[in-house]
């Protein structure tokens, strides 16, 4: 099943800049130039402090690469992190990445801001979808967005919590110029009326609008209404420290993302990769600890489930296939990863990723 | 009340880098050839070594900036350190800066080696200032400049501890090269009969004339002069080891300033930042700590506080300020660490800034 | 015996790299852009966090570098690792190194995988030579291959354990660069009609055909079989892991070699040097342990005899020196190799390297 | 008595490499590029990991730079290391550094291997003067080297033992290309019969018979023998591990020289103001402990004196103060160090540096 490897998400992530307008790349995926960008740097190099064990000589027929998320069985530990405004990368947008997920046999997460909406996304996947919430001012607009999650099978809620709808400026700078040079080399994007397909109708039209619109102030009360209102599973996504993810536990989450928003929000902090022993900890089992940030290669996945994640997802290496080849592009980053999984299993004597603990991976001292 | 951020320190940085002549910008900040500046360099960098912690779901209404400090309620814990010969960037010199720290809420801490005199200061702002005082050979004179600033309604009388009167003469090498190339490029610097505005009448009419008439023999004995002459508030500014801190306080200062002059003094000393912890222990709540070196970002303000700070204090940012736009230049620099420090505090749940505990930073193993 | 020094496996790399096509020489060897290439730069900065304790005023008539790998008297514990395909370097291949090792007084290993066959090799040098077997599918021709090696007077089995039989696709894409630009730059390279020299007539004729005849389901048993076939020592080789090293010696190995496959299999693996306290410890004394990966300097060589290796075995520098001079480029290498371990003896006042242990090194923090 | 200061050795190393050909100064100082120099990068950047803990406010009327090594007094803990060949730097070689130590007020080791004897040296200055000893093996003439430094009224002898007399091949091979393009720029370098001073008519007459001359097997019973023929006070030079220190001391020596031959010897050796604290601890107070290696500023000395070096020497800076100026080089040299110290004092209040003790250093954790 698995074909063979000819590329990286380094090689996607050079096509990517090659194509995309450098303010676009810039903006959303960091330049080593801007500190703003410090913590994805972060999160990249902390996987080079984290070593694998390799076993030898305990081979079985087959390596199994298939676990179950939230109860949903799929065939890679890998999947596409809820990331927005995907139109800006390619016309197919949340469309394409929904069916690459779906082919690669994975869950795609669709965020709140999706260029689509999550009844047109359900329209091309069969395939197991999550649905990301921003939490908003007005509950009976979120409220309805749950309850349409429901009715079109999103399989659970994934609540964001460590975006406080506030943008630093200094991007907001560089947005600026974006809108100044929108052509795009070489690039197809998509210019749909709304930016923001779940939105269409309430006069959430544009950037600032959603900011406007999200809730500034979330706390656990807030959790424990959306808890109130759906029996669907709900992940906790932005988790950063221990305490936390005790809380999630006990508010009801089945599952946590350890998560700084792939350095996107809080400058400097902590690589996600590092924070996972002691949120593993926290949780005892208790839900599923998933994470994302600076997944490049396929052993950074086995680290992370050497860690305790049960999944991992990503968001840059969407972005690049997107960009790169559309549906074609995002399949072909989840197949790298995958790929690269298997490699690192078969080198590490891995015959099956549910059974990897810690004795797979040597922590920084 | 917070705007927008559009710009950064690093920016300032690099925009007066291009204003000012490479002679005075590299003898003033330095650069990275030279190794009398690594202090100022380890002062940046280790931020670097300490991470934030950031909780998430504890959001309240608002997120309070404001603090006290000595007694002053200020709407930032960010205030404008001592730094003299301000009129060699600017022509309004410290009363620019004065005016931008009144306006931003904040403390202005008048340098006795200042362009303009503490009473001019204090004409265009009624807003809350500290005079920094170089004790002096001549006690009379030094009792007077004390007195002066009582009379003008300085808030505390900050001491200077770490400067013994000597400049390295590599540093006086670059100052010749300086002299020699006095044509700033499209800066219009001050250019008063005495450089020292606190000084005018006193025959102390150049640096070399200042080198001379300051005290070289500072010990504690000292202090305790100081704090007979006077009912303010007492500040020891350059604190680097907890013995100090804890001598500080019982020689009667209220407050610490933890401080390598901004790699100024002594080359290669320790990051201010990593000094905290056992600082803060040894003064044990009896004096508030205050902290200069190496901020650059809201973050590092945030990280301060966590580990103890009531509040820290800006050098080079204010000069940066100072020489790409005058007063506007400074305030700016004020809004821009404190809108970072609020984004700072929005990410990691932090709604009061005064009572945050070192269960926000992650210190370095 | 030592002759001067005037060259360094540095030296031979930079002569190698401006000799080869870069399309070999990057797949062969690795460059600094390619992250597959991480683990081999782990291995050679692993000896950078190992410092020698040179002890001094303890000098005997002569400082002995002969020692005995499993009971075979060698004049130096270097010796040449079992790398395959040297045809592709020189057309002497194997036949060039096996000579080159046995005039420097150490063992040669030859590759399953090999341009010449073993018989071949044996022809040309009565020096001691070890077999290194990939474990095919055919346990007939596997059973053969050993057969052989014990007819031709080869003194051990090596078992290659940490090659899973499959290939990164990314290096294989460099391979097909490489068949497109197949002309080196002034190297006269090998090309017989089958590339394994030990494989002519068993109809495996291609890299892809050994990839499908090599058993990609390796483990315990395989090597018990192995045990059972042969009254040769046994020398497991790829273990990184104490857990592995213990397992070998209790399945009868007499040797295990602590290697990565110079940072061809796992990318991103632990430096070999410094797995091997752990590894030592597990082991005993019951069987040697060898170690390969990053060796470049003599001082390398004297760390890990320090940290308890009995051996160490070299593959890039031997690569470099057929590249560059065929057997007497080999032959230099290995000298270098001596001549440094000589001299780093001397500067240590270490008299028989059978006598160092780890009172000469200090480990990293 | 300071004076100002307005270089340092950073800029003398500059200059110093303008003067020299590069094979010289490559061959002598090392470069980025050669491995072989890395002990001597490892001992500069040793100093960047200690940090001084300047305290404040202690001043006394004076700061103390005068001490006392092995009996005698001196100006300042910093003398010149007994370094060879200085005619290849300067035709005044040893007589121009001799007289710069002696109006230094420190004192000057003489090498063995000197361009000029130690009687022309003693002549020219009436300051404190060592005397290092290569052990010959003509032991008669080796003793006759002693006594002649008795009556020459040198005041210690120093053994170098880490050097076994042999050099890397490598530097010859350098050291050829250097005879080859013996055109100094600018530089007027001394060229007389014998290179060696010392040895005029025992045929010595070049570095190869020097290095035949060598006693190749020194050991404790070598330094018996030594302390036997002589009552001067015994100093080793070479010392690395507390081990030897201990030996040391027990075979009669007044004074270790924690060193490793400025790089010069064991490539990739531990940085010198490293290993410190344990040769400190082991030699418990019965011994002096020098140090040298990697010196370039005045923090630097005093890091050394905090962890308990009584005097530590220069090398390189002595070269290089050569070739610049002959003996003002070597005299600035000396200053530029002492007037470094003297501001490191000043910024740490030490007031005499017989006093500073640990509690003066932060050790890397």
């Amino acid at each position: 099943v698995v074909e063979k490897l000819t590329t990286s998400l380094g090689e996607y992530e050079r096509r990517a800049r090659g194509l995309l307008p450098s303010e676009l790349f810039d903006r959303w995926f960091g330049s080593r130039d801007d500190p703003l960008w410090l913590t994805n740097t972060n999160n990249v190099d902390g996987y080079d402090r984290v070593f694998l064990r390799p076993r030898v000589l305990a081979a079985e027929p087959a390596v199994g690469l298939s676990t179950a998320v939230l109860g949903i069985d799929v065939d890679s530990p890998v999947y596409l992190a809820p990331a927005g405004a995907q139109g800006r990368f390619n016309p197919e947008a949340e469309l394409a990445s929904a069916r690459a997920a779906r082919s690669a046999g994975t869950i795609f997460a669709l965020s709140s801001a999706s260029t689509y909406s999550m009844e047109e996304v359900r329209e091309v996947s069969d395939g197991p979808l999550l649905f990301q919430l921003y939490v908003l001012k007005d509950r009976g607009l979120t409220s309805e967005l749950v309850k349409r999650a429901e009715n079109a099978g999103y399989a659970a809620i994934i609540v964001t919590v460590d975006e406080p709808a506030t943008r630093s400026g200094e991007r907001d700078g560089a947005s600026n110029a974006l809108r100044e040079s929108r052509q795009p080399k070489g690039l197809k994007s998509h210019t749909p009326t709304t930016p923001f397909g779940n939105l269409r109708g309430t006069g959430i039209n544009s950037e600032e609008d959603m900011l406007d619109a999200m809730e500034a102030r979330l706390n656990w009360a807030v959790i424990d209404w959306i808890r109130g209102i759906t029996d669907l599973p709900l992940i906790i996504k932005g988790i950063q420290v221990p305490e936390d993810a005790r809380l999630a536990v006990d508010h009801g989450a089945q599952a946590v993302v350890v998560s700084n928003h792939g350095g996107h929000s809080l400058n400097g902090a902590y690589p996600t990769i590092l924070s996972m022993p002691e949120i593993v900890d926290a949780v005892a089992g208790e839900a599923e600890v998933h994470l994302d940030g600076g997944i490049r290669r396929g052993t950074d996945v086995l680290k992370a489930l050497g860690l305790g994640a049960r999944a991992v997802a990503i968001g840059r290496g969407m972005y690049w296939g997107l960009a790169v080849g559309g549906e074609g592009g995002v399949k072909e980053v989840l197949d790298v990863l995958q790929e690269e999984l298997y490699l690192a299993c078969l080198f590490c004597s891995v015959t099956d990723i549910r059974a990897v603990d810690r004795t797979l991976v040597r922590l920084p001292r």
